[in-house]
Order: C-alpha cells, then structure tokens, then sequence
C-alpha cells in the first residue's frame, strides 16, 4: 500500500481526531490517556470522544458513536476492546473515515486463534474498504509540530528525526530520549502487528520527506524482505537509516512474537540486509539514540583519525584502547601542533601528544579553545573527542567554576569543520555525580554539541557516521 | 621481590606516616594534598609533615628532614621533585625506613634521559639498601580499615574488594565508584612506574589474604609475564582475579609508554593469558565495576537459564536477544509457574511466560515476590533478572508509590539461592531521570543486591560470573 501526501497529512497532521472508546470515570488508560495527553500537549485541532452513555468527557462533547459526529474526522484512535473493533471498522467506513489507528491489542499476538481471528477481519475489512489501518497494538501517529503527542515526549520538540517502529514502548523512549538531548522529532510511526500498514509504507514517505534528516527504526518482522531492502537502500543513499532489529537472537525471536505477532527472518537474513543496503545497524536503545545524536548534529569527517583531549594517565591509555577497537586512528599530532604542546604541558604528570593528558584543558576554555584550533588546523586529526572526567572533579574540586559555557559559545561561534564531540562519564552509582554528569551532559546536547556518557559510545557513535559517510563517497 | 606480612603491615596499615614535601603555603597539591586528605579520612595513626622551612603545617609538628624525627616511621610519602627523590631514599635508609611510596612523576615515563637515569638510580637505591618501593609516579597504598585514604574515596568503605593498579586516576575512580554503590575496599594499592615492587608481588599477598574475596586489577605493563602468569592462575583458583589491561590497541600501548613508561606485551600474550589463567578479561571502568559487583554479591549460579521479569513488549524482545547474545539461555517456564502467569496476566498488552512482560511485576511488591518463589523453585532457571524500566515511569507515572522498600525487604529476608539482579536503565539525558534512577541503583546496590544501569552491562556482568564459576567446577 502506497500512502499518499494526503494520506500523511491525515495521519501526522490531522485536526479533527475521533477518540473511539474514553471511559467516563476514574480509569485513566487506553483512550483516556489518549485524550488526556492530547489536551495536555496543547493539540490544536478538535477532539470528538465516542462514548455511548456520555455527553461530556473532560470538557469535550461526547458522542454515542461514530455516524453522530457532525464532520467526517481526519484520524480515528480506537481503543476498543478487541472484538468490537470490526465493527469499528465498518463505521468508520461507512461515513468516509479512511484513516485509523487501532490501540488495542489481543489480535495476533496473543497466540490465541481468537486473536488471529479477528486480525484477519481486520484485513479484509480494511483491503475491501480502502481504509489506512496502523497497528492494531501499538500507539499509532506522534507529531510534535502538529501537536500531536499522544504519548512519547509531551508536548514534544520538533526537529528532523524520522521514527518508525514496532513497539510503542521503545518507541516513546525514544521521542522522550532525544527529546531530553535536544534533539526534535518530525513524525514518529509506533505500528505494532503491521496488519495493513507495514514498515516499507512509512519508510517510504519518510524518505521524501523534506523536513527529516535522519531517520531510526525498530522492527521486529517484515512481511515484504526484498521490497524493504529496496527502499531501505535508496532511503539510506538520500539520508542516514538506522535499523535496530529486534529479535535477532532466538530467544529475541521466540519474544517477538507474542509482542507484535511477527516471524523475525534468520540472522543471516538480516546480515546480508545491512550489508546491501548499507543502513546503520545498532543493537540497543542508547547505540541507536548514540547515532542519532552524531548523524542528526555532525557533519562527515573527512578521515578516520582522532585526537582524544583529556586527562588523566590511565584515562588516556583507556581512551586510546576504545578508539582503535573501534577502527580509528590515533595519530601522531603535527609540528605546530606539538610545538604548542610541548610548550605548554608539563614533562611530569601530563602527557603531550595524542592523547593529550592535560588537565588545563579541563578547567581552563581559552586553553581548550587554543587546542581545539590546532586540531582543526592539524591535517593528521579528522574527528576530536574532548573527555571531561566528571567522576574524579566531584571528589576532589567541587570549587572550580566551570569553563562550560564558554566552551559551549567558542564552539557555537567558531563554524566547526571536523566532528567535535565531548564524553561525561558519571556513572558509578553516586547519585550527585550521575546528576552533575547528567546535566552538563544536556547542556552541551542541547546547545547542539554531541555529548556521550562514555568514550565506548562516543566512538561507536562517530564509526557510524564514518562509515555511513566513507559508503556514500564510494557510491558517489 | 616477595613481601611479608610485616611489609603488608607497613605499607598498608601503618602508624607512623612521614609526608616529605608538603608546602606551607596555599599550594593543595602534591605533598599537602596527601596531608589534607589524611587529616579529612581521620587518619588514626601519627603524621610528620617534612619540610626543611617549617615549624608546623596545618597544626603538626613540621621536621626539616628525616633524621630529626622522633621515631622510624613505617611508611614514608615521597613528595619532593624528582631529582631529589634519590637523596630521600638514602636518608630513609639511614634510619631504617624502608617502605617507601614514591607520588612524585618525571621520572622514565617522561621518555626524557634525565628520567630514565633518575629511575635507575631509585631502583640501584632500593636494591642495595632492601627498601620496598612503590612507584614511582604513583598514588600508592589505600586501605579505609586503616584510615589510610589520602585519596580516592573519603573516608573509604571498608569491604572485601582487593585492587591493583598502574593507574592513580582510575584506582581513586574504582574506590569512589565501588564505594558509591555499597561495595568497600580492603586495600588498594596504585603503583605507577613499577620500578621496584610489581603487580605480582601485590598480587601474591592479595592472593592470601583472608580479608579479600575479589581482586580487580588494572595493569599496563609486566615485568616478568611467565611469573605473573603462575600468580595470576593459583589467585583466581582461590578468589577471582579481574584485569583490565591498559594498552591493548596499538595506541593505547602507546600512551602507556608515556604514562607509566611501560612495554604493553602483544595482544596474542594477552590471550593466552586470560585463557591459561581463567582471569576475567574487562576492558573498562564500566565493566570492571559491574564485575566486581557481580562476584562480590552474588553466589554461583547452577546453570545458564536466565528468567527475564519486566514491562514493556519491544523491551522484553530486546532484553531476549541481549541475554542471548552473553550465551544465556531464555528457556520456557515450568509448569506451575505458567499456571501461575496464565491466571494472573492479561493476554491483551503483557506477555505472559519468559521473558515475562507484566506490568504489575514493577508496582506490585507482593505480585513481584511471587513471581520471583516461582523462579527460585523451577528447574529451567538458574538467575533471575528484573527490569525497572524507570524512564517510562518518570514520564507517565509520577504519583505511583514506589514498591523498592518492601521488594529490598523480602529479598534480605530470604536466604537467595540463586542469583537475583536488577536493571535500572535511567540513561536518556534527562537530569532528572538519571537522578531517580542513580538513586533507586543505588538503594539496591546499598542493600547488597546488584542493580545495572543496562540489559547488557547486567548480561555481561552474569557471563563473567557464570563463567568463572563454570571454570572452578570442571577444575575440581
């Protein structure tokens, strides 16, 4: 199924949504939620509530069903019990309603043939009338530009990342995750068991789409493998695809199913996707968040090797370890640069060279920014990795000012022309330190800067978009 | 070099400390450093502040050198510049003072001459005169029982974690980052350059100790491999032996040249070290910590089947292929507790069976301790790991009690027979939420039950265990 432009504007930009099955008391899930949330994000279109024994619902007129409306809405949200939703279906229909999302779960996934049952109704029903079905068991459209923000990060930030995903949970934590990192989203898709709309349908839009830049998904099955290798290897040469595949072990596999109902394809399957399409493949929540944050904030680097700025003896040595297992170079630094160096760090304590074991870098923005210019200038360096080594100032100089905002305003000036990214480690179970980490963590994201809380994942971050972009000047 | 017991006593619980070089002026670093942080540990026993120019510093008695002091200290901080580190230690051995900790740096590290020669010069001292030196360039000895904590954390938790390291920065981090999370320190000993006494002769006494249970080390270079090799075997029988090895990519091995100016060894010696040993291989901070937390917690597991309890449909997918991936196994439940399941989970939203995604596990303490008796008593489950997922939580439930008290409770009542972890995943760049979730990490972690910040970091930590455990039965 193709989806039209009209078709997108229905579904991520509607105003007038039907909300099919609101309780009127206490219970506050399901298509309670749903309103609730659209009425706390501020949406701006109207809200219809179907409920046959109310007259209002938190404000908003009721109505006993779907033919009473007095228009013909743009977007249906049903979360009706599963055996109602056929004839859901067939209302919708009848009064021209061609586009819905079905809440709801206990269709296929339940295992039950009951389940099965009714999903395949809900096929048939929606091939026989031309209706555009998401889901059923799963959270459906998320706009934030639209104010559509049903659930995930309320109200949203707007921004250029595309999301298609299969689970509505991970799918939330992902809007709410980079969301916290500064980093907006233009549409989210959750769309659970794919009955009628699948994963090439959403990706397919979202690869035209002028106002995404990157686009991230989780899927847990695929119906059609060799129509989303296509579109999946033509989207990724417009702009950067990242897949997590759930389900890739056996015991991921054998989960699956009773999430979304889905058959996963063999590993082997799934090798050879990456590899023909070459889509970005990560394997958790913070390696696809991680490579978000690099494609979405960083430019291509013109080579692979890094100057690692820090400090601290073992820290330096354990940064060099985690960069070269990762396939870059850590290169000696040029005579400018060394000169600089040498000149200013002191033959005991410090290391000058790269890495830069310095802790004036550290607590000192002008001298940060003084090797920041010779890295740029320096034609061995590609990428460069400033480590703030939150854990130990914690302890030991919980005085000194923080030099971050002006490092945050020299960068934001300064037209950056090699990747430039931060590590804050603050993990280790001191709860005033992973909150210190944390926040100057979202300082330098939201100020548009790639922060990471470790240098593990800072250089698995900056592979990505290595790779990503060493593929595209081969295929160019 | 082979330490006795009165060289352990010396160094690691020493009464008499003499500071030489210690500033009378403003200056906090060095020398004063040690001081202050000795004073601020309540250090118990006596502290001689050496300087040639002082009465007294910070309210002790000041000496202007060692021969004017009223007893033979046993152990000495060595401070002073590193040209006059030679002259020190001649005048330790004057007057019998033969345990000498060397802070100072510069020396072969520095890749200058003058250094190397420097360096030389100490170990011809130590040698001709029996002086047991560590260092230089080093943090030294560290043993909260003792209230010998001049750094690292303050005043320290006494526990039974035993530590080796090449690296000031990354023991001090390991002390504060056990200690945060309710695991202490026996003694930890940081012991930079190496010139005199080695990683063996720390491992060798650590090995013996009855107040150690797991040793975590972090070592750069050796001296001897074949000897290390032995120790490091006959340790791990008794105990386990974690090592971190700085300096395995080409450029770590390069920085470990100039930061304790030492030969890494090739990385296929490193292998067949870990593989002849059975020593268990990390290659972070991260890792190291988790292990440590692992081993010291939790007893050996009888087998690889691990029951996944948590919320959420593409998490409980995701977790799967995680657990997978580390070699567990996420086998079918047994019989009465899938009777128990299928009556109380829902078929629509949750996943009844392993992993088991059920919502009530994460607000219910009474449901989550039920669910937990029928995992310690089905055959098919040897570990048992629970998700909190807190992100979801502090977005869309905020009001809702927190059930860890009781959960804390009934798990300290019980005598646990198999292994019981939690996972606590509060990353995400929102402040707050890494707040809460520190926090709940570390009320677990305080009341001895690990909790992971990640799936992975908990499914790794879990391999070490079971590996090490797998290794000790097939050796018996």
């Amino acid at each position: 199924m193709t989806l039209s432009q009209t078709d997108v504007q229905k579904i991520f930009n509607p105003v007038h949504v039907a909300v099919i099955g609101v309780s009127t008391g206490d219970y506050k899930f399901g298509g309670t939620s749903f309103l609730m949330k659209l009425q706390e994000g501020g949406f701006p279109g109207i809200l219809y509530p179907i409920n046959p024994k109310a007259q209002e619902i938190r404000g908003l007129k009721a109505y006993p069903d779907l033919k009473s409306l007095p228009v013909v809405p743009d977007l249906a949200i049903v979360c009706v019990a599963a055996r109602l939703v056929p004839g859901i279906l067939e209302d919708c229909a009848s009064i021209g309603l061609l586009h819905v999302h079905i809440l709801t779960s206990g269709f296929r996934e339940s295992g039950l043939e009951e389940g099965k049952l009714l999903e395949e109704q809900i096929v048939a029903i929606a091939k026989d009338k031309g209706l555009k079905v998401i889901g059923p068991n799963c959270m459906g459209p998320y706009c934030p530009s639209a104010g559509l923000t049903a659930w995930g990060a309320i109200p949203g930030l707007s921004g250029s990342v595309g999301i298609i995903s299969q689970s509505g949970g991970l799918t939330q934590r992902l809007t709410e995750y980079t969301s916290s990192l500064g980093i907006g989203v233009d549409k989210a898709v959750s769309f659970g068991n794919a009955a009628v709309l699948d994963s090439t349908d959403f990706l397919e839009i979202l690869a035209e789409d002028k106002d995404i830049r990157v686009i991230a998904m989780y899927l847990e099955s695929v119906k059609d493998a060799r129509k989303l290798l296509q579109i999946a290897k033509a989207a990724n040469q417009k702009k950067p695809v990242i897949l997590w595949k759930g389900g890739e072990s056996q015991a991921g596999a054998a989960t699956a199913a009773s999430h979304t109902g889905a058959m996963s394809g063999s590993q082997k399957l799934w090798q050879a996707f990456y590899r023909q399409t070459g889509v970005t493949r990560v394997r958790s929540m913070n390696e696809c968040v991680d490579a978000i944050m690099a494609f979405s904030l960083l430019t291509a680097p013109a080579g692979h090797g890094v100057f690692l700025i820090g400090g601290g003896g073992g820290n330096s040595v354990a940064n060099s370890d985690t960069f070269n297992r990762q396939g870059f170079e850590v290169p000696p630094l040029s005579e400018p640069t060394m000169d600089f160096l040498s000149r200013s760090v002191p033959t005991a304590g410090s290391i000058a060279g790269n890495p830069l074991d310095m802790w004036r870098t550290f607590i000192d923005a002008d001298y940060l920014a003084q090797v920041l210019e010779l890295g740029y200038k320096d034609s061995a360096i590609s990428i460069i990795v400033v480590d703030r080594l939150i854990p130990r100032m914690a302890y030991h100089f919980p005085d000194l000012a923080d030099p971050t905002p002006e490092t945050i305003a020299y960068l934001k000036n300064r037209q950056i022309v090699k990747p430039t990214v931060f590590t804050i480690d603050s993990d280790g179970g001191d709860p005033e330190l992973a909150d210190m980490g944390a926040r100057l963590r979202a300082k330098f994201c939201r100020a548009g800067i790639p922060a990471f809380p470790s240098a593990r994942r800072a250089a698995r971050a900056l592979r990505h978009l290595y790779h990503y972009h060493t593929r595209q000047k081969r295929s160019d």
